[in-house]
């Protein structure tokens, strides 16, 4: 059994390769070869913690298993992230567990590979500004992703607090992009990508501070009641997703959806994008819409390439299990 | 973050040490102190294979986590278990991985310590003859763990194939304790407790075949459509399981339910015995009938307990995680 401990991660798996990982799988489940299973999660009555499992098997890549973990608000007073995480991957052949690894930052660059994904088979190609909402610990990881798929020129970012918009700009002056902090309906009038990456509970963005042309990834949206944009911008976008289950039920399109101006037909897998069985974009007019909720097989696939490179640079722990 | 490989457990646990973390974790859910949540069970559509979990949290232990794994029917020709499993457990207080454990040993023990448990609190005091269909793997354990409970003066024993008894016959032989291969009628008539260990399908004992007084522990039904006893005994005895809800649609009651033989909340958790709020057995006449479904926290329960001894003799792996 390979360990793979959280610490080593950072240096072993880059924005690149969590791209391919996240881009073949989404592939493989729009060809019917992988399956999420369903999700558990659990308040489990301690330390006001939310727990459970994302799990699921690629018949293509034979990756099985699950990323397990959850919320433990208190943890930031501990000097712990309050996301923690562990990917278990299991040998497909025989059942045995082949793998453990850490899962903190596997989680960020999954949920930005996501994104960035969508980016790269959705955004018009001419896009120049690239829009952030929201300035948590994920945003920067969103941007150092995103801003590699399209030539931009610069960073248009809005958050509730404008002074913790500071991480993001530092990211952006790393990767040689100006930077602004605008208000929401300057973001919507320039970017030409907009990413919503927050925690909000209410519609931030409206439809009509939204241009033609744009496309958004909306990554924030992964539980029931969450909401970033209003349900109008959905009725109005062509909206693709990475599992339609999940989005009509705990991602951004269940208030669209719920509210009737969205229906689950009307809903595509990003991956029947990359299969090229859905032609994406339809025009430069048209607005494309991201629901990333995120699943197990984005864990489960950014995990298998870890445990390979970490063998491949003789930094994986082989323990005889 | 400690592992502990499957090949040290069979020197680290007893049937005993077993026993004792089963009886606390159903002592447990009684009191409403521990949950088991939804199991997710998963024909993945490679190698033949079930893949699944079994999870939960006992906030009195502070034991969380969960058990994966499943069959692998050609594990065999491979040199494995079919049935492979490995339980995770987290840290309560931060939701870190705290250990990884191997599974199969565990899970044979577990289910002998649960069927040992109910012997224990429901057979009567005066048993004298213990009665066991099935002849598999599962079934060594039963005996070994069941024959603790009662001062048994022999064993009978029924298998479909008589002469896969041999193992059990030598066990039997190692506790110094007579062993004969019976008829059902026999056994019936003889066994004041019967262990029914058995991957059936179709009900294998019938309600007239068994007497006054005896305890039955039915560990083999763990899915919906197998049956190893006729309803009618159901609706007989004063039936007892590990969760009510596992009993209903997967344990041994699904068929009497369904039935309408038998309600739900005619049938008591054991753990509800365990705390004293049950009464158990009400006369030397009754039949009482354990129907064992198997919990995810019975799995974290005796995990828990190999890693303190693991701790406790040195033989744990610890990986800076």
């Amino acid at each position: 059994m390979i360990i793979v401990p959280e610490a080593v991660i950072a240096d072993l798996i880059t924005p690149e390769a969590s791209f391919d990982a996240v881009e073949k799988v989404f592939a493989s489940m729009a060809a019917k070869s992988a399956s999420n299973f369903p999700v558990i999660r659990e308040a489990i009555g301690h330390a006001d913690a939310l727990y459970g499992f994302k799990s699921g098997f690629d018949r293509a890549a034979l990756n099985l298993g699950l990323k397990s973990g959850g919320y433990w608000p208190g943890n930031a007073e501990k000097g712990l992230t309050n996301h923690q995480s562990t990917v278990f991957l299991f040998d497909a052949d025989t059942g045995r567990c082949r793998a453990v690894v850490g899962g903190n930052l596997l989680t960020a660059l999954r949920t930005a590979a996501a994104a960035a994904v969508s980016v790269a088979h959705l955004a018009r190609p001419d896009a120049r500004v690239l829009g952030i909402v929201g300035a948590g610990h994920q945003a920067a990881f969103q941007l150092r992703a995103v801003a590699a798929q399209r030539d931009f020129a610069r960073v248009v970012a809005w958050n509730r607090s404008p002074a913790k918009l500071d991480r993001l700009a530092a990211v952006a002056a790393e990767l040689g992009l100006p930077f602004e902090s605008v208000s929401l309906d300057d973001l919507g009038a320039q970017a030409d990508v907009i990413v919503t990456i927050t925690s909000s509970f209410d519609a931030i963005l409206r439809a009509d501070q939204v241009r033609p042309g744009t496309h958004l990834a909306c990554m924030g949206t992964d539980t029931r009641g969450k909401q970033e944009i209003e349900a109008a911008l959905l009725a109005r976008a062509r909206v693709f997703t990475d599992e339609v289950a999940q989005s009509i039920s705990i991602g951004e399109a269940q208030h669209a959806v719920a509210g009737g101006s969205l229906r689950a037909d009307e809903i595509t897998e990003l991956g029947a994008v990359i299969n090229g069985r859905h032609g994406g974009r339809t025009s430069a007019e048209e607005i494309t819409l991201f629901d990333g909720t995120g699943v197990g097989l984005q864990d489960l696939a950014v995990a298998a390439a870890v445990v390979d490179l970490a063998v491949e640079r003789g930094v994986a722990i082989d323990v005889d299990f």
